[in-house]
């Protein structure tokens, strides 16, 4: 289908061309191209002012890709009720997220916290020269990137944010003469990519002119080299709290009476504990976590690859990758807590333009930046509860048995009448394939003998 | 805004009322209801069956939240031109994967091959008794494994995947009476997870009644206490690797001929290493890897929280998280490579149920997962190129430069007439906050003597 000289072809001054003109000539590489080109303009807006938001976000549009949006009502954080607007592709993640919040509606509902909101960049750069000398001239250089960068943070600092401090970072130890200018810096309510980006490229300038002007700098420590300025992804100490916590009894029991508060609080922890020891484990067990989160953070206009990466370098940083959830049973309490970075604006990007996102971000009351990491974080606990939820108890198994059950009857090729009987006889039997086999031979029998 | 009472009252059975129902309980708690029902149906489908298939994808849906789809002509991967989709809310992916598919179309376009492509899944159990035991009851139990879930993998086998092993884990060391079978998976064209799930949730089956039944187990050990069955998200041995090569002095000079071939590669090597070396740089590097995974597996209807979740544990993989690419220079070749695991099917799932998904794997030419794996990880590579070519060249700064001299000039509050000649003298001039307040010190006392 996709013949290369086609697409070559298709290829010289593509961009240059109008939307119109993209779609046809992508619709055109499929055989039946008139109608996919039909299909692929039915999913643009009817109000052509309004696709054009859309179209604009990225480059060489054609459509619009569409992901449903759901919400979860009655999701209690800090005493306060929201509905939560939830933007995923996988099916049972807003319905984990809703019996989660159900469940812990009526004991206390969510609790969560920001820990800080300190976030990171730096500028990475070759000097070839005394090491003493940059250490020591590192005070006056520090003075004027806080001084000549007055243009760009004024704004930031009367919104309470700015650039907190910046480090000389001695990483010689790598590669000779490697050094860093490692900035933080305050965003107040913009995830604060542009603005941090800003300031680290005026320090880059800033750098370079400082060493070329400096007295007592010679030869080669005239000469900053400047390898990259740029924001880092990884925010440890951009970081929110949220827990759940009530007394083990007040949990009650699980899978109609079966299973006591005690020993789901125990199977529970035992869960837990294999995501802190095991990394194969640990990875599933937040990737149900960012199943919660990302939803949030889509559903915001919100940077979901800056979120992921941060919360996964962040569950690597003892050396092994591990869970980013812990537990304490202590004091007959169930108290279960996700620690987790994430970068997240309320305004700047895409939060105020893309319609949808601004409606979400108002479906929440219009929180501020701290308010939504811990929202967003919410969901994540929330997601990651109903998942171990359902593995530890027999949900996910008692749902997947009838199912079971029928494939290996199929198996088998039982008659309907068999089926019935079989789907009777085993709500009070274990399902495996030899019991089924054994019951299959029995009936078979049964009616051999009395047929 | 979002009244507590407002959203408690609406959340009960709020999954059981109809779509319009939940839409228009949820637009009661913004002040202007109707016109948020309307502009939220605006975003339906027009087509009612059409968006029913969208409705359903998740639970408690009211609406679709749109992504721009766009797509990038002639990406030669492996001798063959693809129109590759990209789905992405973040300006410059697409572009800049634009950017490098071009220039790497004239070098030998992007190389790729599959290292491996074995998917794993484990059921964590307690088991106390004689460990010795255990281990040399596990070949009996591994055949029962094999052969009672031959109803679950026939069709699998058939298509030339299955059950690959099936290991037992001694996790003891970390918790009393704790093991696991570990499996490993082929799963063909499929992501595989509930492939995985099924095979995994039928062992802790055969695994309970295998220990209740076996001779030599007494006591405690007629007894395996099952923590969960669930596939792992940490996917190491399903893994695509993708390189872009060239002679160095094929890359051509870069800045309007002020940056070298060999300048070019020496300055993106050192980002390189600076990624390998540096945590917080390495989590940016490989966002922007993801930049691009990810676009392609939000158009092919994937999974981004699995693919994500596997990279940045694979990233961490060392005992310290870093760069998922390396580069190398020797032979005077420029080798840049990126290898990432991934899980990623082109049948089951969304692939074939969201329309434009089914679209983006049809304009792909209807590659198998062993292709797609190829095509995300090239997306991956072309962005990450992008981003460092960019950071590495004078390309961001030299954009940001002319904002930077008008933020600075309207810091200095310079006239119109101001701002012209200094546009006009900072074309040739190095911009700072110093070099400007020195010509605006200069252009006012000339205008002061000559005025």
């Amino acid at each position: 289908m996709t013949d290369t000289n086609d697409i070559s072809r298709i290829a010289n001054g593509f961009s240059k061309l109008s939307k119109a003109e993209k779609l046809k000539a992508t619709a055109s590489i499929f055989p039946d191209a008139a109608r996919v080109e039909a299909e692929m303009n039915s999913f643009n807006h009817p109000d052509a002012a309004r696709q054009k938001i859309f179209d604009e976000f990225s480059e060489n549009t054609i459509t619009n890709y569409y992901f449903p949006y759901g919400v979860v009502p009655n999701v209690i954080i800090n005493g306060k009720s929201y509905m939560m607007p939830m933007v995923i592709e996988e099916s049972s993640v807003v319905a984990a997220a809703s019996k989660s919040a159900k469940f812990w509606s009526t004991r206390g509902g969510f609790h969560a916290e920001i820990v800080d909101t300190r976030k990171l960049g730096q500028v990475h750069f070759i000097w070839n020269g005394d090491k003493q000398k940059l250490i020591d001239a590192f005070p006056a250089l520090k003075a004027e990137l806080m001084e000549q960068t007055q243009h760009i943070t004024a704004n930031m600092q009367k919104r309470g944010g700015g650039i907190l401090d910046v480090e000389l970072v001695d990483m010689t130890a790598y590669e000779p003469g490697y050094y860093q200018l490692k900035a933080s810096f305050e965003t107040c309510d913009s995830m604060g990519a542009n603005f941090i980006n800003s300031c680290l490229e005026e320090f880059a300038s800033i750098l370079r002119n400082f060493c070329e002007d400096r007295e007592d700098f010679s030869g080669s420590e005239k000469q900053a080299d400047v390898i990259m300025s740029i924001l880092s992804n990884y925010t440890p100490d951009c970081l929110v709290r949220v827990w759940v916590e009530c007394p083990i009894e007040e949990l009650g029991s699980f899978e109609d009476g079966k299973i006591t508060a005690d020993e789901f609080a125990r199977k529970f922890a035992m869960a837990v504990k294999v995501a802190t020891v095991d990394t194969y484990r640990a990875t599933t067990h937040n990737k149900g976590i960012y199943n919660g989160i990302d939803s949030l953070v889509l559903a915001t206009g919100n940077d979901f690859r800056a979120v992921e990466a941060a919360g996964h370098t962040y569950a690597s940083r003892s050396g092994k990758y591990s869970s980013l959830t812990y537990i304490d049973l202590s004091n007959n309490t169930f108290k279960y807590v996700l620690e987790v970075p994430m970068a997240l604006g309320v305004v700047g990007g895409l939060t105020a333009l893309h319609p949808m996102a601004r409606r979400s971000i108002e479906m929440l009351g219009n929180p501020d930046a701290r308010e939504l990491m811990m929202i967003a974080a919410t969901a994540g606990l929330a997601n990651n509860f109903g998942a171990l939820h359902s593995l530890t108890t027999s949900g996910i198994q008692k749902g997947h048995m009838k199912m079971h059950l029928l494939n290996i009857l199929n198996h088998f090729e039982a008659s309907e009448t068999e089926k019935v009987d079989a789907v009777e006889y085993f709500k009070h039997n274990k399902v495996s394939f030899n019991s089924v086999r054994s019951f299959l031979i029995a009936y078979r029998e049964n009616i051999l003998n009395h047929g």
